[in-house]
């Protein structure tokens, strides 16, 4: 049984001791956590809620693994934009049957992931809910106007990924299929990595002339871009980076492999890896098409082997989904 | 039924259009909003997780005053320390069988509020889950180094309170008794206020010490003050705001009131009135006795009207309660 509020936050602050963080000037045990943000800087903002039963399973993922997933979202967030992270927030409801053990396997995955990166868990919440529910803040921080942006996609522009897809989907399927699978911490289902140091070089080096983080799959985040942009895309099918395991469907629609997808103008050159993630070419932006400019779903084609052009409808994990 | 997430994001997207606010640089859209904090300023945030049935219930409160209140418990953090709300997040789990038209009326009430306050819903997160879950994060900013904290209380400081006690808990124990009540759009439950102004206004001309919202209940909030501040307390019941309607245990003991509990060294004059809001002193800050230092519950002394020093022991409202 899990431990009452006061004493559960008491626990936590003592395990989440920021240490010296000099964005962090007041952390957990005041109304709200205070930081520095420098000057010259803008702040980022992202918030992830991640249910049990809907982004995760108690029988299919240790909890180290819920912690390390719940914060991966909010961190891609912030890679996706090229910012650096600041601070993360935690707010946690929690069935009253759950053993504390699993709580405290949560909140170590969760701070491990926090600590390779240095930022502190500066505050959050806890509540009775009837299944575990974690909602993650981040924190971030960019020079100011230098923000990747969904937007600033144009005809003509490159698309790249980095790493590889399908990977996550694939786990999920043998899952799904009744495997055991032993949650290994290379496994990029269980313990997925953020891009961040990838998106901070995007930026810095300004090769991306847009991002995005491929957490819901390639067509449904692809077209989020291209809505934003105002372009349509054209996805090359044999240049997709299928990962080991998948196969295309599954690079194109599966989601949480928390890669990103970036654009890059005509010209401008791209290395083979990033910050040490080899990135690929998987297609081009072109001019929206006036007819079908409002339709959802039909921004993207998918150029086949045999060079032919067909519609590609997103068709991604929509969170909403029954399962 | 509750409308896809990608459509419900886009209606609540459309409903939340930020106009000009220049703290805003992103909002909805991207996979981080993008604020701009001006220099010399700390940037301050707050988590607060509300749950269906722990927090509200759905035959008891309208979704306006729902969505008011999730705000309000945000905003009210960022008041006790004296900052200025910047935005708002909200992610939000929902009930497959939800009518959409509950999530339409509560984003209304959220988005009147946040209105009030000039501040934009920035960004959020939305999933499917078995109960009614809304996490709501503000943020707000403070000049560099002046955010009031629980812990600058000392010994001699006189404690005082907005407003009146224990209002939100009569209401709450007329629901349970079964009375049906109007959820007035002046009712201090349905629709508390945030002490903003008032927050502010005890900062900038230096009135109080230490500060702390009355979210819990004033024997926790208190206890929670002490606490950081290393100080024990006697409260003069005599001298409790007592709300109509309300008695003195749900006056020390009511949680949800929103006012504010502050601090104030001896010989700081105060005004009768800050911001428009009564204030009320209610007590003095003394000492720690050193055998009670390390028991929960021991900070606090009641003095009853007959001169006797009791102890008072936190019993708020604990959310962990049954649900």
């Amino acid at each position: 049984v899990v431990l009452p509020e006061r004493q559960l936050i008491e626990r936590i602050r003592r395990r989440a001791a920021p240490g010296t963080n000099r964005a962090l000037a007041r952390a957990i045990g005041d109304d709200c956590a205070v930081l520095n943000i420098p000057s010259g800087r803008q702040t980022l903002v992202t918030t992830d809620l991640c249910v049990e039963d809907v982004h995760f399973r108690r029988a299919w993922h240790p909890p180290r693994s819920v912690g390390h997933r719940c914060l991966t979202r909010g961190l891609s967030d912030i890679a996706a934009m090229g910012g650096e992270p600041v601070a993360c927030f935690l707010s946690l409801g929690l069935p009253e049957n759950l053993a504390q053990r699993w709580v405290d396997e949560f909140i170590d995955g969760l701070l491990r992931l926090a600590g390779s990166f240095r930022i502190p868990l500066a505050g959050g919440d806890i509540a009775g809910a009837p299944k575990i529910t974690a909602d993650i803040v981040v924190i971030g921080q960019i020079p100011a106007g230098r923000a990747l942006l969904r937007s600033g996609a144009r005809a003509g522009d490159r698309i790249y990924v980095t790493g590889t897809l399908g990977g996550s989907a694939d786990r999920l399927r043998r899952l799904y299929a009744g495997e055991k699978l032993r949650a290994g911490a290379a496994d990029r289902h269980f313990f997925p990595n953020a891009r961040i140091e990838t998106g901070r070089r995007l930026r810095e080096e300004q090769i991306a002339s847009a991002a995005i983080d491929l957490s819901d799959g390639l067509s449904v985040d692809l077209a989020h871009l291209c809505e934003e942009s105002g372009v349509d895309a054209i996805v090359n099918a044999g240049a997709l980076p299928v990962a080991r395991g998948a196969g295309p469907e599954m690079a194109l629609h599966g989601g949480e492999d928390y890669e990103l997808l970036f654009t890059v103008r005509n010209g401008v050159r791209v290395p083979a890896r990033i910050a040490g993630v080899p990135v690929s070419m998987i297609g081009e932006i072109v001019k929206a098409s006036k007819g079908l400019k409002n339709k959802a779903g039909s921004r993207i084609r998918l150029c086949d082997h045999r060079g032919r052009l067909l519609p590609l409808k997103p068709a991604g994990w929509e969170h909403f989904s029954k399962i």
